[in-house]
């Protein structure tokens, strides 16, 4: 099992943000729509032993967690239909208050797991995307790794702290990449390993 | 200078298409609008030595031509601010017959230019990507790569067998990667070299 586990700063944890303006009024929604993209889908199939955590933190309850894994339905790998999934999962979660997996139809999970709470109920070897980490091509990639990254603002540094008591950062070199292109690029050399 | 060309089977080419629905009634529009953003956007930044050319040869009047490069304004990597910039592009070549390239004011370039024009015009280095060329970790990349890929559909083989004359195959391996992600790979391979 390969696992991604974003930390999203901003993204709303309300289902009224807009579809048609997912950066502004999603808190970067489009971000996390193309990275679970990134995470989950290949040309007219699915990665079916890869999952990923989304930490939504922004306004107005965070932390709410999506889950998207491989045994997903239903769902395109363009933006809006990810994120017509993720306002969903939203509604779903909005009058619950306990940390359980709720989930949808099409196998998308929720809960009000934090980053914290993800980490340490994962099974696996943990890496930490930075650009200062050990060179990702000089790492030997353990089994079932688990792939902790920030959206563009970054892990916050106490939760960065946390994650490094669990993994050690890696580094995809000097150039800062977009989420999503970060995560294409991973799944790509670990395909290749 | 870093030149991506991609050949898009079924996107539209009016811009009668609607923002709310890029897959279906633009053609995939979604799709391209990715890889786009693989191609340009780095974490707040943009690459200053790129662009992609995406040719566009659905209905009603194809083919058209977009160019964006490092030098275009007021674009987000999210797909429906480089969807809108699409429309505007195709609303600007809506009644322009000639195949001179006319630019819009952010920089973007449209034009009645083809697949084979682009690449007649084009000045450098090809590799047509594909799942059966040579592995892309052993091919030497010479300098002003053109890098040629195709859509969910793939090259047409006519259009193939065109590009074929100018350059080589190059894998990305055995995986079927979606075209966006063939370009940040393709990209990060670079950037490392």
């Amino acid at each position: 099992m390969r696992t991604f586990i974003l930390y999203a700063r901003k993204a709303v944890t309300s289902p009224d943000f807009n579809i048609e303006d997912l950066p502004s009024s999603g808190g970067r929604m489009d971000l996390i729509a193309r990275c679970i993209s990134s995470a989950l889908f290949l040309s007219f199939a699915m990665r079916r032993d890869s999952r990923i955590f989304v930490v939504l933190n922004g306004p107005p309850n965070p932390p709410v967690t999506v889950c998207f894994d491989g045994s997903i339905t239903n769902v395109s790998p363009d933006e809006q239909s990810i994120a017509l999934w993720i306002k969903k999962a939203l509604e779903k979660i909005e009058n619950f208050k306990g940390k359980d997996w709720i989930s949808l139809k099409n196998n998308i999970k929720v809960s009000r797991k934090s980053f914290q709470d993800i980490i340490k109920e994962s099974q696996g070897s943990f890496y930490i995307l930075y650009e200062k980490g050990e060179p990702i091509e000089k790492v030997k990639i353990a089994e079932n790794p688990i792939i902790i990254l920030g959206d563009h603002l970054g892990l916050p540094s106490k939760e960065e702290k946390f994650a490094l008591r669990y993994g050690k950062k890696i580094s995809l070199g000097k150039t800062s990449y977009l989420a999503s292109q970060c995560i294409a690029i991973v799944n790509w050399m670990f395909d290749e390993a």
